[in-house]
């Protein structure tokens, strides 16, 4: 009934010893060592490794950081202990990470003539976690890590980046507003050129120190269109100050295209989400496993969105009222007979109401505002009766789930 | 009729004295307490109680504004009276507040392990409702209410947040999109320690002194990530400008990405907040009262929505128009004998067109533009030929209720 | 065909000479000088007074202005022609609005008690009228229209708002949101006064002079929180820079909450505006005319919207496509004999097409991209078959359109 | 299969070498040189040609540029070469858009008294590329290209609007939202006036200096409204700082206003878009070729969406599922013999199940997340039982199809 959990008790059994029965020799470290490597949203490695390396992040940034302090450079410069502790927790990430690469599913395909090592490599992170490295080997060479190399100690933050899931969603929003927010950066590069040469004509003799070229005048233009007004160059004359107002009014606009593009994408990419759920209930769901696109989306066609406040009793055991109930968002309650269970996202409850019109077994309470996509019996056996195929192949799973004994 | 009306009627009763007739002992005076203070949206409590603490709110955070300015200090310091009154009444608060705590519904089962009481005194507005009375024991032990002890002084403003009911959708919108807010403010943090260390990098030489180091530069990094702007530093460099610029770019984004995030997040909240009002709108019709979930989402999906302008005749006396309408927005006029009668969002009128084909009663009108849902007796029809079992139901409702003579 | 054009028609003789028949005597001068008189979107007034109104605020705004310089002073203060001009015709304005306040529908029923006069006299455009004539009466009494004289002066600008329709829909979008604005400044509030306490603890010691009380902190963080960022006074200390940070993040927060909330309420408004438009629709049809809200509601429901691009044949002359053709949006061409006719937003074609089934007569093509709303034939004649006395009202509608004979 | 891949190959043809049977004479250099520059999105021009303009506008303003720098003016101003070489090139750029101007199907019918070449001339880019063309006449006449004839160097910038495709949808959406939009900045220039009245009434006797006049205040008022804030004007007065932070408060709601306006603008032009995408949809389909608006409107109606993740399985090879899938967003992948085929965004497949009641001839799998619009076998069954013309037509349409043997 939960098919949440059974997925739980596969999905590690499936991402770690993927064909089990068949190569017995598989079981090399190397797996065991990628198992434990933190990596992405799917595969979120062991929780002490994921604490070790961030906490090797934070201490090498705190590190740089504190280093380019003058008061704590005299007892900072001298130490090369932690520098040299960091680096090398990177250089064996890096090394680990590295070997276990073809371990990795996502590197696959990418460059197929680097092969998958090659591949992480030049990927992003890979020429992060080698560039993090690199102060490491300065500081080995007599070097202290100043200047320029405290860089490569504060790029390490970008390590981060792979645990903050989130951050898919913004990138995926961004990636396809791209062109869109490209013509308003353009926009705003035209517009600053154009309008920083119009105050440098008009201000040029009223401050000739302050807008003393086009180029210092677009330092003013970029200040003032985003908003930021640090107040080291402003115009004085009427025409300047007019001009300068209509710049401020272009800059509100320049605030508010990429923000509508941005609310606008955001709304896109929710609704293309909320769209492949409908896919994922109705392909999840055992009774329709097997089915192809064509009947899955007939199925969805039939669906009705219910939103059912907290408390409140969605069926009640005896009656007969036969509906699948699917939990997009919320939690419900079984009044099971020893303990209650509690059903949420991604479950369901009510199939045998489809097949058998036989009485409700348990009453079930919601106990959070709940969303359900709702699949009828009259919708579903008017689709049957229009389709004997679907219904005979739906028979089968049936017959074959109930010999299976749930 | 009026379902609101009824509502309102019940409401206070439900609250405030349930199980009236089994538990008569239940009147004690901690119930009526309990009754008179304000507490959320559902039990607003007595108006003068609620007036009363914001003024003490209002009066003590002025107080300790006034007292912090040095022209003021000869006089206000001396002046213990209003501290000591504002403590008083907040300590009497507090106790009130916590001997009522069990009557409260909200506190239960979050610590079960405390108890209600401990519930209240470890909840959000239980520290608060604690914090503000410190002041008054230091008063009262000679010390002078000034320094830090005056930000226990302002934090009863937080008390106010209970009176503003639409914090609540403002909270549930960023609660439901913290991940993705989460993720927006660490790509800041990330960007701003790398852009700081590149314009330390490059500014250092040209302004020693205020660029002096990463952690310094971080400053001038928010300032202007977040396009405020002060002015006290920024760079005079041509590669440093030109970093900046980018700078100022990524910080309009960064004004970008949660503005965007907010907006989607407020339309996606608003949307299951119009789905769960048709579930109570026909949950709420006494002729589906009691019906299950599965019959509700039935009947959902019949209903229509319908706009009408203002001044527009919705039925007619004498016609046979037959449809349920319910008020989701505006008001309606019925032109009754003695006067009309105003309907408003929450109402709804034909139900007796559902069930009798009879002619209509009286002319309604609308009054302001009005949204309707609308449930057509067609539809309706062919709905219960589908279910007998439903029809039996609702035949009993109906005859029940005309035997109530509404 | 052009329903617009026959209600462009009636309009004006609808607003201006009602009960044309009935009363002979109302014709007026005051009815003459009301309809001359601009007033809102419905009724635009002469084009010349409008003209005549508004260059007179522009002229009396830019006297004020010009007064306040000093260089100009000599020069202007001792012209007092000019303001006398303004105000005279800001007072002969006022006079014909209080003549002619009992031709306005607006001010009916508003506050019963005053009548239209003094209706007019306490509502927001009656005040501001009378306000502008405020300078004239002390310039005549002998007084320099300086000093807070001016702010009357500035104050006739709203007067302007009365041309500005599109105001309309951005109040009623304020209005609909004012709950949820108002809960986001009331956050503002307590957040500057605790943030403001809080830094005026960590800096008073660094910098007594600029941060010498909350209050004065109190500039600080409204400067900060909206980001405008002055740089008058700053944190310097560690600790207040870092909480001078996480200000400008909460800042960023506070831009984000109001614009999110207005972008999703001009959503809903214009959703609102739209379910409006299909009622509009409906039953601006003449075939459709009287029907009352059940109908309406019913036929709404079986418009189906259709996008169609610029240049397109939409039907074409002798095929047998029947369905009626409702622009919501574009523009058409109907190549008729002598000269090809334009069909805009609000007209409609092929109402033949549902009740005679006959070819279509002319080819029509759309000259920009247009949404229509379609009624085909086929719903259409499934909704009359289950509603005979639909059937038989559209029946005589039809008839009685033949014979007047379009 | 697939209609872009056709459409690529006809449609250069039909653009350049339009009606090539009829008039062969038209084969002039005219067409050939209109063919090779670059114009707007559909007609791309030579690439190498798009390249030698962006190339000579970006050499243009740049010398512009360094030319205004006092420490590059010496070696810059005497260098008459770049500006002369960039100036006959746009001479002979825009002789040529002169020239060609009767092949341009944009500039027909804006100004039909002007002709062809008249309404380029008078065209906004017609009016750019005269204007570039200035400062070459200055040179050779003798003058130096500094001070305001900079201006038209840099104003070629304008002339790459036309190779940023994306800012037709944003200039659409604010066409689209201008009414709303100057309404907004209406409001603001009021609220600028009255609130800078005030500021200047209060803090003139402080800051005599600052705050001198009205216009003087105005420049605050502009720069504290648009949430600039240069910091060189600020109120001191405890009245002034009152009134200046509630200046800041409608700033947020001035910066709040234009992007929820632009947000919902954006989301609407999208759906505006998606509406008009089934049109094409349905109307490129050559089973429905040459059908209706009316028709086309019906079977759109019958469309259903699906969204489906990556790499499943849409229909497998040998089964009976009936339906026609067209590509919405997305990528799929056709297991053909020899190699894989794959089908993008525009292309369709399954056409044949509607039509003929036979196993599928291969499996087809989805290689990114797509979306499809489904048109069941069931849905397009019905639709044409009902319309007997409608079925001849299509009948006729498929065996001609199949006598092509695509």
């Amino acid at each position: 009934m939960t098919l949440k959990r059974r997925a739980k008790l596969r999905a590690p059994a499936t991402s770690q010893h993927k064909n089990l029965g068949t190569h017995m020799a598989a079981f090399t470290m190397r797996k065991q060592v990628y198992a434990a490597l933190p990596e992405g949203e799917e595969h979120r490695g062991a929780r002490w490794m994921a604490a070790l390396i961030i906490g090797n992040v934070i201490l090498a940034t705190a590190t740089t950081l504190l280093q380019s302090v003058p008061e704590l450079q005299p007892h900072m410069a001298a130490n090369t202990t932690i520098p040299l502790l960091c680096g090398s927790l990177f250089l064996v990430e890096f090394c680990l990470r590295l070997w276990t690469a073809p371990e990795c599913h996502r590197l696959w395909g990418k460059f197929p003539v680097l092969g998958k090592c090659g591949s992480y490599l030049v990927s992003f992170h890979g020429v992060i976690d080698l560039l993090v490295c690199v102060p490491m080997v300065f500081i080995l060479a007599g070097f202290a890590a100043t200047g320029w190399l405290s860089l490569f100690g504060v790029i390490s933050l970008f390590k981060l980046s792979r645990y903050v899931t989130s951050l898919e969603l913004v990138g995926t929003v961004i990636r396809n507003e791209r062109h869109t927010l490209m013509a308003s950066v353009l926009t705003l590069g035209l517009l600053l050129v154009v309008l920083s040469t119009c105050l440098f004509l008009i201000e040029n003799e009223a401050q000739p120190e302050r807008f003393k070229s086009i180029p210092h005048s677009m330092w003013w233009g970029i200040v003032t269109l985003t908003t930021v007004g640090y107040g080291d160059m402003s115009p004085v004359t009427l025409p300047g100050r007019i001009l300068g107002g209509m710049t401020m009014l272009i800059g509100i606009g320049m605030l508010a295209m990429p923000t509508g593009i941005i609310a606008t994408g955001f709304a896109n990419e929710r609704k293309r989400r909320e769209l492949l759920q409908t896919w994922k209930i109705v392909s999840s769901l055992p009774l329709f496993k097997g089915l192809d696109a064509n009947w899955i989306s007939e199925i969805s066609g039939l669906l009705r969105t219910l939103m059912v406040p907290a408390h409140v009793t969605v069926i009640t055991k005896g009656e007969f009222s036969t509906a699948l109930f699917f939990i997009v968002d919320g939690e419900v309650e079984i009044d099971l007979h020893p303990a209650p269970r509690r059903l949420k996202r991604g479950d369901f409850f009510g199939e045998a109401g489809l097949l058998q019109n036989k009485p409700r077994s348990a009453t079930v309470t919601t106990v959070k505002p709940t969303r359900f996509l709702v699949l009828g019996l009259a919708e579903y056996q008017s689709l049957i009766s229009r389709a004997p195929d679907l219904r005979r192949k739906l028979e089968e799973t049936a017959s074959q789930r109930t010999r299976e004994s749930r």
